[in-house]
């Protein structure tokens, strides 16, 4: 357990809605907030500069990724993940477990889990490697992550009731193990992470154990795994408040914007996700009014921004027309210009957020950013 | 023939070397000058924003690749080429024969070449369209280039003496046509491009035919097509000596450092490559010292940027172990940062030029650069 005040919660607003602050050896992060995605040392496409550019306060870094290539041990030979990417704000980073299930999941046989930790195949070059809570610590402090996350096991889902079970026993033993290793002194907060499926009981059987063992943030795993959206609501509709007031909650994987508009409103204060990322090199713009496919033909020769109420740099200097030719045409160029658009919606929703919750007025903002959205088509 | 005064020769330096001021519609350029190359509406990679911080000047679009897609109506429709692609700067634009030329040679049939013009099949489609010097300035006026290039054959290299003077003469009477095709109120300059070959009498004829006509200025094509590299600088020895002192002379796509630093030195004003675009998404970086390629292993935990001297947001905030890293990663974000590398050096190799030739050490400042790339491997 760490005495350091990292998390201040600031506002709750009557829907359940939370203006907080987290404060991490890199500054402080205004929640609720979305951290983008540098999977391999870069949030893809962009730049670090890029990145202050659309107003990032947080990025995330995923462990499996630098472990593999380039490796933590070069990265902090060269100063840590802050330096290598010259990202001087907060860097989160995962454990690693959630892409050695996911990828591991492709090939059969890829990945053993043991008590000690996981045997896994790398999907680079096939090699065999071992990730257990105290690699899993040693491997995100080397990297010089703000915020570390423990390793747990990602169920599969559907799983049993059984499965589930045992898994969030190993996942707790695994929490302590964290706790365990790392170093407090070293600043870095770190959070657990509640599992138990879709199961109210073994939800709260989670957090309770977690919350005994005292962590610095909560993160609530296993969602946006597959399965039907009302089973991830019901689960938010309860699991939250499983949770201290007073310390920061994360919603790993999560989502659409409409989806991180009902997570703040479930009381969560941080998001990541890869699709404002990934949906920008496939095309897929966000709006005001809902996503667009910039490859649609009726495009072609729209002289408008993708969002006329957007500030980027995108929308202040390049029409839909200009996007569409850059997409068709392949150029990367595109892919950058498509992905600052998105980030900056995704960041500028949080903003708006955490406006309408200082302001007492999040179950305003909400019903208006649905009603938007249903107004008019793209 | 023009009255405008588009150019205005600043100095000459004792070697040749030419310092001078090209006046535009969008624009003053300072020469001697490179053009990035920025063939679909877009630099590689870069947004207009990024070639502004790298200190472009003016820019190269390509006529072929615009014609076919989005189309030039289109371009005009929406505003022009500077503001489809948000640049407020000059633009030259080539007449499209060289593409038409280049990308037939590798389909045979794919190209006939009549008097009228040229008929030629798309390689995104297969379609069939026709470039004329007339079509070639209407396209290149609607696209709204500062600098048109006169429509001409590229013969391919090697071609006999009679292919070349057959050649020469049609795109001499192209010449007059282009220029009778054009708007000179528009303020838009239209380039000659003089031909011939390795052939110096040809070169002559080329030049004395365009000369007696008037063009704005003038571009040596025909070069770095495959040839020799002495029979290029043999054609360079001679060939600038043949157009009016008064006016600027463009090398055609060349080239390499050290070539713009020979070509500078024979009088040469513009000059105009794909090199250090392409090569930055090879991992071909430029140096002082002379290319290195960043894919080589020993530069896996190199801390270093790319060049200590140099001020590009890439060596100034990354280290080459990063850069090695995104390259083997195929992250796009280090194509871009590649990328800003090359054409900032390119950019800033020709300002030190420009200075050198002002202060009339321009010779000092050639032998110092050729010492410096052999003084020390990168």
């Amino acid at each position: 357990m760490t005495a350091t005040p990292f998390f201040e919660l600031l506002h709750t607003d009557p829907v359940g809605a939370r203006r907080g602050r987290f404060h991490t050896p890199h500054g402080t992060v205004e929640t609720p907030i979305f951290m983008p995605v540098g999977t391999a040392g870069t949030v893809k496409t962009l730049s670090s500069a890029d990145l202050h550019t659309v107003g990032a306060q947080i990025i995330l870094g995923n462990t499996y990724h630098l472990f593999l290539r380039p490796g933590h041990t070069l990265i902090a030979q060269l100063g840590g993940l802050h330096r290598f990417m010259n990202w001087s704000g907060p860097i989160l980073t995962d454990s690693g477990g959630y892409q050695v299930f996911s990828l591991g999941a492709a090939q059969p046989g890829a990945v053993r889990i043991r008590e000690e930790g996981v045997v896994f195949r790398s999907h680079l070059d096939g090699s065999t490697h071992f990730l257990s809570p105290e690699t899993a610590i040693q491997i995100q402090e080397a990297l010089g992550a703000d915020i570390l996350m423990q390793l747990d096991e990602c169920p599969p889902h559907p799983a049993s009731r059984s499965y589930l079970a045992q898994s969030l026993h190993l996942s707790l033993r695994w929490a302590g193990r964290c706790l365990a290793a790392r170093h407090p002194e070293r600043g870095q907060a770190l959070f657990g992470i509640v599992q138990g499926g879709m199961e109210a009981d073994l939800r709260r059987e989670s957090a309770e154990g977690l919350v005994a063992m005292g962590f610095d943030g909560y993160a609530l795993g296993g969602l946006s795994v597959g399965e039907p959206k009302e089973q991830m609501w019901e689960v938010l509709s309860y699991a939250p408040a499983l949770l201290p007031t007073q310390q920061p909650r994360y919603l790993m994987g999560v989502g659409k914007p409409e989806d991180l508009v009902q997570g703040v409103a479930c009381g969560i204060d941080m998001f990541d996700c890869v699709l404002p990322t990934r949906n920008a090199r496939n095309g897929q713009l966000l709006t005001r009014h809902g996503p667009m496919n910039i490859k649609q033909a009726r495009f072609r020769s729209d002289a408008g921004p993708v969002d006329e109420a957007c500030g980027c740099e995108t929308c202040r200097h390049y029409s839909r027309a200009y996007l569409h030719h850059l997409f068709r045409s392949k150029e990367i160029s595109g892919l950058r210009l498509m992905t600052l658009h998105n980030v900056h919606y995704y960041l500028q929703l949080m903003a708006q957020m955490r406006l309408a919750i200082q302001q007492g007025e999040f179950a305003a903002f909400r019903r208006h950013f649905f009603q938007q959205r249903s107004s008019e088509p793209v």
